[in-house]
């Protein structure tokens, strides 16, 4: 084990190697000090033996991850000391018209930003790195990452600028950073991204053990089997907790190893004989990405790149020797045309089968590179996230419109997921056996249901904390409990704004977006009680005005009434002018078309 | 089977009764023309025997349904006679923002509006009912339909106003109704909502069949088993062409019985001993909402109904003797609270977790008679249609923070479709044995894998055609071919808007949800070249007005400057004058925040 955690100690750049000055401590010369104090956290074991002692409390607050997919962000706090895990985005669901990303809410950090030590990063998918930028402009400590997880976030913050001014220092497998009070450890764990890993974490209070996402592959393409000694070891010592990754904890057995893709692979190459190969799948899945390049190797074919994080995900993984590609295999897109078909393979993004990626450009026939014809056979190894599955069934349709081939979804096994089922969990809770568990990482369905998997291998249902966002949960080493709660939610990115759109801005998006809008404009002369100018109407995304002019006309006489009343009665309050513009318009609108589109009031005054 | 048959001609309204002026005759006193016309209609049978004679040629023109999931919509035409088969809705994709439903264009059908017959009805489903209100109003022409369809109907009509004039004429299966030259034959096939039927169209070219949505339920609960035996007769007496549900054509086995979900009922209920049951299915599918009732009957239970359209089909599924409840069962929804819970049950709408639905309206505390609580055992009776997923997400997440136990998705098999799956597929083109093949019901997909299932089992690939909306299919009993196209599309319908709604008003929506807009207003005198009120900022959607002050006052001068500068010039032209406004305003806003929200820009002049 040893030997092949020295061997993933890559070369690094320069500048990142150059601000390692951290306290990074091989695994052998030191143990924290907290882990080496032997108690039982086993609640069996502990009952019979003899009882842990009370020591200094340890706060674990998520302010992400909980109740939701993405944005996992964790704080563990104890006596002076802050350090954080992961910060991730989450992507805008259908109600979060127009915005960007979400972004978990830093106020508490803010709070206590003395406190803060670090953050420690478990890998390098969007969710758990995508918040980063945004919290190093606030917060400029110092990150600790696997190479690739540190390679990945270089790239995000090169775009927003900040990377010159950012402490990154590279942590690998069994080493142990020290963070105020308390000291973390990085544990291998195998996920759909290499270099993935789960912390120990040792406080004064006890060892608590976050896995990260994770599964478990006994046949990993690279970088060797989740570090279950190393677990084992912690769970013989005695955790006071486990926090575990709860994605799965609806599927029942064990998560396929990746290897099974390559198998699958090898089939539908054999099967595409004669035609070209495009397959999609998520760039960051390394893994994927290389049995592709051993499977375009092995079949005489050259490798093309489409799609922008594709093409930075594979230059940074060749970069840090975690994608091995052949030499003369890889050719450059523009090329495409200069190879027949069954000497060609094509790797893109798109697999989710987003509106302006790649794929989605080929089945569009707006892809400047590759036009799809019956001569491509095209995998999509990626199983469609939910919310995505339309967008993927387009695509699909469109590619076969083209007259090509389309492996998708359940066929032939060409996807397997990143995270552990219900039998990976309970080999990590068998093996940990915290005194306490919190399931993490998922919806309250999955997290109920990790709670359920829990309780069948023995943990009592009185250990196991169904936490919330924005929960405090305390723990002196013998009890835990949630002892209140910290402002937690989501910061919505729209353009630059962080956080300037809102409940009422979303309110407003939606209305229109359901309706449009009708303006309604006049000047008036208030003195004189006169219409100068107007009322005029304008409308956007209501009718279309040219086939609807005589409800326009009818509407500008409502309003053009309206006015005339409101100035012969002497009205003067413009405020109460406008309600009444709006009132009787929208009564008026609504009776004729039963629609309820915004309407907007101006009145202009000379 | 005549029997049965016979059975099911239920009792009917006095109305329906009157108009039922129909020329539709008994199975077995009158056989159409065409039909008993013997020729082998089998390709591998025709070549070797003789060859058809080509006859008065018969077009299949699929106005909906093909390439897309909904909006069924098939005409048949002959000579001077033209039918229609069902006449759906479909519900609006994510980008069609603020459409209420999607029906489809009956443009071919007002240019030979003096052609057409009737339609007639597969069953009451909305993607196969749903557009006919629209298509009545323009068109009153006798609807054929089996009872409890033509009830599901009348609700409709009664909802538009227009029943008292509408021609429903009650068909049952073996029936065969004459319209023109053609004479449409009434198959019963199984489906999840009973009374469901296919055709047998007897054409002078020859007999065409439509399977309608169909199953093959050996155990249904309600009804009897789809109609092989017809089906069998007719293709030994040779069938022109197939045209059949593609829908889940890319599963393979067979769909399974209804009654399994009857199973999966017995013991949950058995599991939610004393507990309240809550069961969310499809309102329309009785056959589901008959098991619910036996359960509840079997385990002394009050039955309550919660939701309009469940109150409203089990109304009529009452009725028309369709659904069988025992007296005393059924309590109001309003007396709940009277009984203990493990003496009630509450069958719901919100299956698909739809926003307004009852169950979401329990989920989120929000319903009047129903508070869930840990002493709440709640069924999803159904599978997420893509898209759908969050909401019902959403929704069991919610429940179970309520603390009730939740059964959901393939879980306990508490759902089976409505669809035919490859197997069945098989035994439907072996038994028709057609001399070409029209996949229908299905995206592009669907409709593919459907023609490579019907190439396995022999029929030839040229005899099979993939058509789109609008392709007009032509046969003379010979050949079959596309050989044109007809306007065919979607028409959009927002409150009492039916087609007023396109591309221009739907492009302003999206623009508006992306980013909000900002209205630029300004009075000007054009004569003296001055600026009598404004330049004026309104804003919505775009940023939190009150926290971005500063932006919106830059804006205003950006605005100023502008209208300054377009007047010192002697600009007059106001559109050169708005345009301006509008791409300084952008530039600036776009610069300063890198959102591009819609820009209107108003110059009223005195």
């Amino acid at each position: 084990m040893k030997k092949s955690s020295s061997d993933r100690r890559f070369k690094l750049s320069g500048k990142r190697d150059v601000k390692s000055k951290t306290p990074v401590r091989g695994s052998r010369t030191e143990r924290s000090r907290t882990a080496s104090e032997t108690y039982s956290a086993d609640p069996r074991r502990s009952r019979t033996v003899r009882e842990p002692q009370r020591r200094t409390p340890v706060k674990i607050i998520p302010l992400g991850g909980l109740n939701e997919i993405g944005k996992n962000f964790t704080v563990i706090e104890c006596a002076n000391d802050m350090l954080i895990i992961d910060c991730g985005l989450a992507f805008p669901d259908s109600e979060m018209l127009g915005v960007d990303i979400v972004i978990p809410d830093f106020t508490y950090v803010e709070q206590n930003k003395d406190k803060l030590r670090g953050v420690v990063i478990t890998h390098g998918h969007e969710d758990h790195i995508g918040g980063l930028p945004y919290f190093l402009k606030k917060f400029n400590v110092p990150c600790y990452g696997t190479p690739l997880t540190l390679g990945l976030l270089e790239g995000k913050l090169r775009e927003h600028d900040i990377l010159d001014s950012c402490k990154l220092n590279v942590v690998t497998p069994r080493q142990t950073v020290k963070l105020g009070c308390m000291a973390v450890e990085f544990i291998r764990v195998n996920h759909s991204i290499p270099d993935a890993v789960g912390f120990a974490i040792h406080t004064p209070a006890g060892v608590l053990v976050h896995t990260g996402d994770f599964k478990v592959d006994y046949t990993p393409i690279q970088g060797g089997i989740i570090d279950l000694a190393r677990f084992a070891e912690l769970g013989n010592k005695g955790v006071l907790a486990l926090m575990s990754d709860s994605t799965n904890s609806e599927r029942p057995g064990f998560t396929m190893s990746e290897r099974k893709v390559g198998d699958s692979f090898e089939k539908l190459f054999a099967k595409a004989d004669g035609k070209r190969v495009i397959i999609a799948t998520f760039a960051s899945n390394v893994h994927r990405v290389q049995q592709i390049v051993n499977q375009a190797d092995a079949t005489g074919r050259k490798l093309a790149v489409s799609g922008r994080s594709m093409v930075n995900v594979i230059g940074v993984g060749i970069e840090l020797g975690y994608l091995k590609v052949p030499d003369g295999l890889l050719v450059d897109i523009e090329q495409v045309g200069q190879y027949p078909p069954e000497k060609m393979c094509i790797v893109t993004t798109g697999s989710q089968g987003e509106p302006m990626s790649a794929l989605t450009r080929m089945a569009m026939g707006e892809h400047r590179q590759v036009s799809v014809t019956p001569n491509d056979f095209v995998i999509i190894s990626a199983k469609p996230i939910p919310g995505n599955e339309k967008f993927v069934t387009r695509v699909v349709n469109e590619l076969m419109k083209l007259g090509s081939e389309v492996v998708y979804e359940d066929m032939y096994d060409v996807h397997v997921s990143g995270h552990a089922c219900q039998e990976e969990q309970k080999l990590m809770l068998s093996i940990i056996k915290p005194r306490f568990f919190i399931p993490v990482h998922g919806e309250y369905k999955h997290l109920m249901k990790h709670k359920a998997t829990a309780m069948s291998v023995g943990i009592p249902e009185e250990r196991i904390i169904i936490a919330d966002i924005g929960s405090v949960i305390e723990t002196d080493g013998v009890d835990m409990k949630i002892t209140g709660t910290v402002p937690a939610g989501r910061v919505l990115v729209d353009g630059l704004g962080v956080g300037d759109v809102g409940s009422i801005v979303l309110r407003d998006r939606k209305k229109l977006a359901e309706d449009g809008l009708i303006i309604a404009v006049a000047t008036i002369d208030r003195e004189a009680g006169l219409i100068l100018a107007g009322p005029d109407i304008v409308s956007r995304g209501f009718v279309y005005v040219r086939e609807s002019e005589e409800l326009m006309d009818e509407a500008k006489k409502v309003l053009t009434d309206t006015l005339d009343d409101c100035l012969d009665r002497g009205m003067h309050e413009w405020n109460a002018i406008k309600g009444r513009m709006k009132d009787n318009l929208s009564d008026f609108i609504y009776q004729r078309t039963k629609r309820t589109p915004m309407i907007l009031p101006i009145i202009m005054e000379i």
